[in-house]
């Protein structure tokens, strides 16, 4: 991703930071199907060690297609008006969790499925690039 | 996408108003390679009749690769603590702005850029489908 005039590329360390320190934990999962069509979901995520950890239903559609697939995750937080903002990109293999000790310490993080009812997979984005850009 | 419990889907026409209305006027794009490897970027939207509109930098690798591809724009509004929110997904076929009629218009519409510098793209998404999901 080009960065521009008053954009401020952030190094991997700065944005993993941003995702940690982010109040709002909400973050956008981008997949695409055989035909480069993608789709895109908001979800609660967390960081686990370098990891990026988030909740899907059992059954979903989205949630099948994005176990086994190299996504992206982005987080931003823009202010439009003001001009001021910064956004982080992770892309990666997505995968579910399935290791006994690392599902105890993800049940253990605040993650919120995003509607009631069973929410038992959790999927972990291993990040191949972490990018970000700081709007000044 | 599935909708599971708890959550309601948005017939087209109350996606597109939640769009017109949001204040932050801040949406993602997210484009797949030929890989299958999408990438996330933010934007500055707006909604011209029923399209989504946007600025990109001339030169930019996103902006070349977004004026020719099938897209996915995503906006939501999602309250993690309080477990409220709505979401709402375009996917269609994104074009570059060339008419000049066209041009005239999408110009007056109020889209900033996200830094400094020329940014004279204006890229049209043309729905395809227009999904909503509101958390209750």
């Amino acid at each position: 991703m080009s960065v521009g005039e008053g954009l401020e590329a952030l190094e991997p360390e700065t944005c993993l930071e941003l995702l940690r320190r982010h109040p709002s934990r909400v973050g956008r999962v981008a997949v695409a199907d055989d035909g480069r069509r993608p789709t895109i979901m908001p979800v609660n995520y967390a960081v686990d060690d370098d990891a990026i950890v988030f909740r899907t239903a059992e059954g979903a559609k989205f949630s099948a297609a994005v176990r086994q697939a190299y996504v992206a995750f982005e987080v931003d937080d823009v202010d439009v008006a003001w001009k001021e903002g910064w956004s982080v990109l992770v892309r990666g293999q997505a995968e579910g969790v399935t290791d006994p000790e690392d599902l105890e310490r993800v049940r253990a993080l605040p993650l919120q499925p995003w509607a009631r009812g069973a929410r038992d997979h959790f999927v972990r984005i291993r990040p191949e690039t972490i990018t970000g850009r700081r709007l000044r």
